[in-house]
């Protein structure tokens, strides 16, 4: 498997998923803002990878810093958190892994600042590894959902790559695979970043687990045609009632789902869960540039000067959502109270 | 405007909306198999349009006809009347052109084959004058279902470009903009063709309507976030029911708009209904080739050998539309019996 981030000597190289499957290429980040250009251009994305980034790209940042004395040296480090914080505003683990990493620091007031540099960069990687050891969790919780011989819509990649490793949604898939129950994945190609046809499918193949993409479009009709059995997706942001920020496209995806009868599950960190978010709408929903939809690679598709909305993310209610798959277990309606319970 | 499709001297031609909006290019069409072929290969589509298209190619399959004897001739004309059949099967006017051409092939068994050959080229000429007159009548009637100031999503092409011009969806759109109703379009992208970015939204531009253009997975997000007033497409085939056949991604549109309390209205005339089509699941649905999705241009954008599914249409639940407007009129729900008094 393909490692998603990682350190290579003293610098964290990202493997750029804007050439894949084209091209496996590293993304070599020297300083922080590397790893803030390579999140906002989407070298890396999806939401626990992203986390994984910005720790690993604070532990850079902090490691820049030239003042050996703790109280400059925090101020310099907020700074950067806090330009870090901005990358990126719908996916919440950007922000956890902010967090902790601050509070490392601040936690570590004592110490020499050479040795908070290197608990940084430790903890980014401890970072990392628990996202893959959650990862692996989540799909145990989550296989039981998985009739055998069944086949799972997913939509946009919440796999290995947008992760640490393993995946959310396809960590799900992969741990009903592995357990011999004969599924078949749907990968929605994902417009307008085709992340289900690139990343998906691709990830998928190398598994050697049967997966046929499809456009968009044509989800709700193979929902309708009872093609699909069950449909389960990553998560960017988790409000406190269960609403749930992911790729746009998400919602349409759900509210077909219930419409026909087919669970919707949702597979995601308890670090995405965001309890000071009371609902969906409150979560800031990024929107990106037009080109994403009117240029492909260099050529432009649509007609010169046409406007475009390319909102990145949509809120699917929890009305929606059938469970969400975590760490810790399977969370089912009512979702206020039970995400509590998780926290 | 650019003519869809048109005579020029002995040949037909049609604009080659493969490669709209970055060129503007002729298809001709010396014989009626280089008809099929446009029509397989999309140079033209949109189901009235195709209509005009099969109307077109069996005046040209006519005139290649050597026999000047009625009954070897019609001999001959069915044979190439049952291939144009067969170059698409989902719209149904496409059917229906063929039936009226070979009606008055038939009606003119004492006349000479050479006026039955130049009255074939005529009524092909009718059937294209006609279809524009139609679609300024739906206009006309479509355009009271648009209040003042409100934004309409469209799906896939609707326009002058899918009929012999002006359009069915986009026609009650130029009609209620040029009533001066200060109105706006959102139009889908319509992956994996991508006739929304490249047809509508030229379309729209070039007579100054307002459009902006989104991937298909943003509709649902914007329906719920109140973005859009009220939904118009096309079809390709409407059932007796009122069931209606469309490009692939009409059905979710429209769950949406039910879900989210928003008019769908379908835009289409009456040689678009099909009364020996009880529902929709009767209605032949197209698969077509894989490499719409995973390849752009002529680059491969998927996985080597990735699996895709393709339908080009699906059915969309007579339930889930809010009113068929037809140049006789605007028929509402119950259709069964609305369709039946219209026909």
């Amino acid at each position: 498997m393909i490692p998603t981030i990682e350190w290579h000597n003293n610098h964290v190289r990202m493997i750029d998923q804007r050439k894949i499957p084209g091209r496996i290429e590293w993304f070599t980040c020297r300083g922080y803002r590397d790893v803030i250009r390579g999140i906002q251009v989407m070298v890396i994305r999806g939401a626990p990878a992203i986390g994984v980034a910005a720790a690993m790209g604070l532990a850079l940042g902090a490691r820049s810093i030239r003042s050996k004395l703790y109280t400059p040296f925090m101020k310099k480090f907020e700074k950067i958190a806090h330009e870090m914080l901005l990358a990126r505003p719908t996916a919440v683990n950007l922000r956890w892994a902010v967090e902790r990493m601050t509070r490392l620091a601040e936690n570590m007031a004592e110490l020499p600042v050479i040795k908070i540099k290197s608990a940084l960069r430790q903890e980014s990687e401890k970072i990392l590894a628990e996202d893959i050891e959650i990862n692996r969790r989540m799909g145990k919780h989550g296989q039981g959902l998985v009739p055998k011989g069944s086949t799972i819509l997913t939509h946009c990649n919440a796999g290995s790559l947008a992760t640490g490793g393993y995946g959310t949604a396809l960590g799900v898939i992969r741990a009903a695979h592995e357990s011999g129950k004969k599924i078949q994945v749907i990968a929605d190609e994902t417009r307008p970043w085709l992340q289900g046809l690139r990343l998906t499918a691709f990830e998928l193949m190398e598994d050697g687990i049967p997966v046929s993409v499809i456009a968009d479009n044509a989800a709700g009709s193979l929902m309708r045609r009872k093609r699909i059995d069950l449909v389960i997706t990553g998560a960017d942001r988790i409000a406190a009632n269960g609403d749930v920020a992911n790729k746009i496209g998400t919602y349409q995806v759900a509210v077909l789902a219930k419409i026909n009868r087919i669970p919707f599950y949702v597979a995601a960190p308890i670090s995405t869960i965001d309890p000071t978010i009371k609902n969906g709408d409150m979560i800031p929903v990024e929107e990106r540039g037009p080109e994403e939809i009117y240029r492909f690679g260099k050529r432009e598709i649509g007609p010169s000067g046409v406007r475009v909305l390319n909102p990145a993310f949509d809120i699917t209610p929890a009305k929606y959502v059938s469970a969400i798959i975590t760490e810790k277990g399977v969370i089912r309606p009512p979702f206020k109270k039970g995400i509590k319970s998780y926290l």
